[in-house]
């Protein structure tokens, strides 16, 4: 086996094949292939002998394929599997070599596996790749951590792969070790909060504003082409507009109605929660899917019979109302999530460039939108935004749909219809704005209750009232 | 020294020292005591000489005071301190001996270790304790965990010292290892989104109200003769009568309005997302105290000068809806908390007894209240309840507060008053009550970009749509 190809991919199921022959159509890559089983890369070969792939039938030959410094993309499944290609590689490789994990990684292994394998000399990259199977083959958003010197070399191969937004590839160097899978959950987490609202948009137009599936496709392109334009705005109108062949009735109307989730959702929250982030925006969808396959309950409650809202008649102007309500909670679903980026990047010690990651989304992935321009513009003007919302863009935004944005969930809440996001949204927004939060009674029954002290707002503290003796305040440090 | 002590305590800070004159205050309990650093236990014999205790200067003459089997209670920090513990009296104690942790552990942590020690046929028992400082010497509420065999030896020692409610000991074996850090971590949840929703009861009461703190209290301590009865509510209308000596100001004015945590909270939303149960009540708790310590976001975006709401005068009835808000949102927040045990007893093996639970909440514990009889009727009634909401009586609640909810979150939203809590409550029940949930949307987009598939209402599947293709369906299973 010569040394001829610039890169590898190691695990040949779709996303690893689709990566791979993505790499093989751009000029300057040979791209060597490896598969555990290897049926399936007889049936790659077979079916793209275009790509001109190198493939080897052990990962002795594999290695031998690569040029140095060699670099390999892991493509397998997340967890043990992944640890044993590692491991295989790790073996065989050399100083200065790559080894490029492009699964659905948990960050902190990504951490750990770095650490594990730096002192080899060997660089390890935890990147995230986002776009599902079409972005793999057509231009992905990547989002790798790892070392600056080993993104020397795989930066431009990268670059060659991604997808490309207003010219520019949609790919940085996030920061080290497990910066890209970090900031790839967050992506993730995004995604279900933005799915989440634009569920509760559909919901809203359908049972208070009275349309039917093909006219909320139809409010749906029309926003696609205003402030709202995303990827998932435009498939939610493909989704609305499709008619069952079966049946003949809407699609959405013959799926049950109970989403499924694979776990990043809930890790952005867990790990926000470890940093003191609030992500309302994002649990409140990971909830909403899980209330919806709690089938018994649902059946529980409703089997009860109680009397429910009848629905009101849709207020005047209801669909812009709606619009500006999804985009202001659009909007704090981001800030929220910019806000783990920035906290994630303090607690691990990573140097992100927000701009940046609002440019590497702007293509190839799920939540890829127009609204990553301003986003990054914002960050571009204030790189120190104590959040988003106070970019003057979106705070203009907020500024002018806030009445919508309080019609709307006024309307939900008359009708009956579940906005767990809006509300969440809303509610975050108004403490952000609150003079004094209720926050001071919470902590006065913690001193009652627990001697947890409070802060004075005249006097350095902290204090402690004695509420089982005379009521008298000592301070304690 | 001679084994004359039936049970010893470890770690005399306040919290230790609390449990052990409690214990020594107990008819036929004879209490050894030790502490890494004698001097604290010599002060605490000089100040309690009636307690009797017997202390050690060494490990070993503790352990050589303890009757066998010997019992004792660990009350020093969770974590590294715990640990050192349990390994000087594993090394020293036989098999049949009881190590009981009544720190606030981590279960996680709790089920390995009673892995870790089980082995040896000494007993290791993870117990909840609730109640505080003042608990811990009155009458805590307690939750252990650990094997039945070691329940008979520790069951009536842990019910010597219990808060009592109507007769009954607020004690009660959880289930085994980690079962009662579990249960006392869910409490801890529990209280947090009570807190909560007591604090936007106040502020809604102040801000759209108009009544002043005393005002406020007054109408607290009329809630707490009623089916809101409980001890956060009592507390409640104590904090908000107290004035503050030094202004002369009510005391709430004077404390800084931010909410500190000291992590069950967190950890409630992490392992109930773990678990796939929605936890909104907890959570929106947990991002509030979040919010309220950003400070330099409260600040940047009141420094906006967006316009607010005006704040609408209050409806009439304002008050009562409220408190119907509350309990209605209270049930919710129960409702989610008993998913948890109930998901959480599932899935590591325990058999809990949900209404024992509730009892034992009764007394003690910062959640006390009349409403866990009611809900120990529930469950007494109906052990499978799908929901608590199910329940008649908590049904009937709903039933008969649901238009006074509506109104409340109606009238927070136009006024601007933030109510995660209330409405994030509210969205549940209403998804809960839901024909169809938005939930098919989200899957039918999961479908288009991910090929997740979608199962369909009228056939067996699952099914995938050719998005990218035709746009026929395959079953794909």
């Amino acid at each position: 086996m010569s040394a001829v190809a610039n890169i590898g991919v190691v695990g040949l199921a779709v996303m690893g094949s689709n990566l791979a022959r993505n790499l093989a159509s751009r000029e300057g890559n040979t791209v060597a292939v490896y598969n555990r089983t290897y049926a399936r890369t007889q049936e790659l070969l077979e079916e793209h002998p275009e790509a001109g792939f190198v493939a080897s039938t052990t990962i002795d030959d594999f290695v031998a394929s690569l040029a140095k410094p060699r670099t390999a993309i892991i493509m397998v499944q997340a967890g043990k599997g992944t640890d044993a290609v590692i491991e295989q590689l790790r073996e065989r490789f050399e100083p200065g070599d790559i080894i490029v994990d492009g699964g659905n990684a948990n960050f902190h292994d990504t951490i750990e596996r770095e650490a594990r394998i730096a002192p080899s000399g060997i660089h390890f990259v935890g990147t995230g790749i986002s776009g599902g199977e079409e972005g793999a083959l057509d231009g992905p958003s990547i989002m790798p951590g790892g070392t600056a010197e080993s993104y020397e070399t795989l930066g431009p191969i990268l670059a060659s792969i991604a997808a490309v937004a207003e010219g520019e590839p949609c790919v940085t160097h996030v920061g080290t070790d497990g910066a890209g899978h970090f900031v790839k959950m967050i992506h993730n987490g995004i995604e279900y909060a933005d799915m989440e609202l634009i569920g509760e948009a559909y919901d809203l137009l359908r049972r208070v504003g009275g349309l039917e599936p093909a006219g909320i496709a139809d409010v749906f392109t029309a926003w696609n082409d205003g402030p709202l334009q995303s990827y998932l705005i435009e498939i939610t109108a493909e989704v609305l507009r499709h008619t069952d062949a079966k049946t003949g009735k809407p699609f959405i109307d013959i799926v049950v109605d109970e989403a499924g989730s694979k776990g990043t959702g809930v890790w952005t929250v867990q790990n926000s929660l470890d940093l003191g982030v609030p992500v309302g925006g994002v649990a409140e969808a990971v909830f909403a899917r899980a209330v919806s396959g709690k089938r018994a309950q649902r059946d529980a409650v409703r089997g009860l019979g109680l009397a429910r809202p009848t629905a009101t008649a849709a207020p005047e102007g209801f669909v812009d109302d709606v619009a500006k309500a999804l985009y202001a909670s659009k909007v704090v679903a981001y800030a929220q999530g910019f806000d783990a980026i920035i906290a994630g990047a303090e607690k691990y010690g990573w140097n992100i460039d927000k701009g940046a990651v609002a440019k590497i989304w702007r293509g190839g992935c799920i939540i890829r939108a127009q609204f990553l321009n301003v986003l990054a513009d914002a960050y571009a003007a204030n790189p120190n935004l104590a959040t988003l919302l106070e970019a003057p863009y979106f705070a203009q935004a907020i500024a002018d749909g806030q009445e919508a944005w309080r019609r709307v969930v006024v309307t939900a809440t008359q009708a009956g219809v579940p906005i767990p996001g809006f509300s969440a949204a809303l509610s975050y927004f108004d403490s952000l704005s609150a003079e004094r939060l209720p926050a001071a009674l919470v902590q006065g029954q913690r001193d009652f209750f627990g001697a947890h002290t409070y802060r004075r707002v005249d006097t350095p503290g902290p204090f402690h009232t004695l509420w089982s003796g005379d009521r008298s305040e000592i301070q304690t440090a």
